[in-house]
């Protein structure tokens, strides 16, 4: 039995990757004055992008992070470091531009969108927020389910309905983040329950809890699922009863892209449990998505086996917010500058591998 | 016994590393809105170029990618899978513009330098290019030492002169790389004697080589060590009689670069033995030295660990020119962008941790 929202998902129209892009990368490659594959994923890179885009020369011109932000009622229970003030006032920093994801934003050339899927606090208007608010946080997952099955169908139609009108801004890759203090908690409920693991082996530290804490965060876990018992064939089952607003506004951001051809790079944890949740959704959505930075937390690394993703760099990152997304739009720019700068072999006059 | 170069290069003055520097950014660190450590690797590259410069908040402005460049006699014992030819080709490519380096130095904009060390070849006259020839090329390790060490001398002598002439101009940070078609071999040979391991747990294919090659390739390599027996307490022993003139120029620019306080990014395999032996030469140029990917090569590896040194990515690469540590930049400035440009917990009005 499908969910009606897993049959709105699977049913929506995610085009398959364009091979004949694909192979003209690839050709073109073979041409550049280089040993072949001797760029290892700057060529992967290219030729997925090209895939995605359908174009033999993609492009990265029109870049943009979006970060979905919410409140967790599970934050109650102290699974957090920090108190669950800071995701309003982050969500303020973020619009100031005072954060990190605005710095490297900002030296990537993309512009910074936040959404507010589910903050506890009222958000004034701002030019760079769109207001989505479902509620204000979730219900506790400990006690009972963290949202309703509408709620979080509501969250995923705003997460959708975000990046197309973004879309119409033009657009050619994204990259997703999050900000919601409580939400490497439902992260970690969300892979336990869809990849069957135990919560001890997908939490981590999250902002930066000691021993103590991560027992507390583990057991809060466990009680979770215990109370609520997600049914892992469904992922809005799951996504509804121990996800976060933000989650789902990414779930329907990730799948909107898809849709409109447009490239996914995503961040750490949490933005990858938005995807693993994505592909439950709609398996066609994979090879949009591209894999950026590994992160300390340990049930990304869960997530990226799961998905078949190898990470661009390990840089000990743990932020969130997008960061490490946003450092990769550079890699991604650099596989497509050698597509269209590098010379030839012919170009050049220099002589090819000895036969 | 100390030979004369030994001396000269153990007694040449680097200065220590500015540990006040380092200790008011990480100070820094902890006031800026995000949980400490958070941002992994890049608060720690801010934090050692910060040490390396002698400034609390150390630039990122003036970027230079030198390529140093030679033959070697080794190579008509065809280890390499490209001719010997490709050396000079690949240099006007340089010149001309190009090649992945000179994409990926634009990307970066980083200036790009040439110093032909010892290409088979003469070369033009031209804006970017250092005419640096000690020798049309090595002689045949195999059958004997691939220069005297007089010719090394010079090598090391003239890469210090380009980066203090470089360095005139006005220079932050530099990426290092190389071209010369047989340089895996001689680098393969210098890891050996320098480590003690065997040819077979150093050597690499290098830009291509099938099985056969491979094999052959350690067994030149193997022969070359015998041949010579180059001391490894001598480094200038092991760079004169398995080396290569541009590996040669490396050491004297990663020194001289130390010496002016100018962070080095070293790239792949070939540029890491070079960093290695500078290292020999005088242990105070290893915090200077900022490793950035892992390459392919199986013997860069063993450098790095020897160098104690963890790299910022790996996207499979084995190119060289410079190629993966012109890719480094941007996260070397998103480092010192984070230091400047973030709000700190106060002017954000974000709480901290719970205590």
């Amino acid at each position: 039995m499908n969910t009606p929202i897993k049959q709105d998902f699977s049913e929506i129209k995610i085009p398959p990757i364009d091979e004949a892009a694909c192979q003209a990368v690839e050709v073109r490659h073979s041409q550049l004055t280089k040993p072949p594959g001797s760029l290892g994923q700057l060529e992967s890179l290219a030729v997925e992008l090209a895939g995605i885009q359908g174009r033999d020369r993609p492009a990265v011109q029109r870049k943009a992070v979006i970060v979905a932000a919410a409140d967790h009622g599970v934050a109650a229970d102290g699974t957090s470091a920090y108190p669950q003030e800071v995701t309003t006032q982050m969500v303020l920093n973020f619009l100031h531009g005072g954060a990190a994801i605005n710095v490297l934003s900002r030296h990537a050339d993309a512009r910074v969108v936040v959404v507010d899927m589910g903050v506890a606090t009222d958000l004034d208007e701002h030019p760079s927020l769109y207001r989505r608010k479902v509620a204000y946080g979730t219900q506790n997952m400990r006690q009972g389910p963290a949202m309703t099955e509408a709620q979080a169908r509501q969250a995923l139609r705003a997460g959708w309905e975000v990046i197309e009108t973004e879309a119409r801004q033009g657009l050619d890759v994204i990259a997703v983040g999050e900000m919601g203090i409580g939400n490497t908690t439902a992260s970690a409920a969300i892979v336990a329950a869809l990849t069957g693991l135990s919560p001890e082996a997908v939490t981590g530290r999250g902002t930066g809890v000691d021993d103590q804490g991560l027992q507390r965060k583990i057991a809060v876990i466990s009680e979770a699922l215990a109370t609520n018992q997600p049914n892992p064939q469904h992922p809005l089952d799951v996504l509804s009863k121990v996800g976060g607003l933000e989650i789902a506004g990414l779930v329907g951001i990730i799948l909107g892209a898809a849709a409109s051809r447009i490239a996914v790079l995503i961040d750490g944890f949490i933005a990858s449990t938005a995807a693993l949740l994505a592909v439950a959704f709609n398996p066609a959505v994979k090879p949009y998505l591209l894999a950026t930075h590994q992160s300390v937390e340990i049930g990304h690394r869960v997530i990226l086996n799961e998905l078949g993703l190898k990470p661009l760099f390990d840089l000990g990152l743990r932020l969130g917010e997008g960061s490490g997304a946003a450092l990769a739009f550079h890699l991604l720019e650099a596989a497509v500058r050698i597509l269209n700068e590098m010379a030839t072999f012919a170009e050049a006059g220099v002589s090819g591998k000895k036969t």
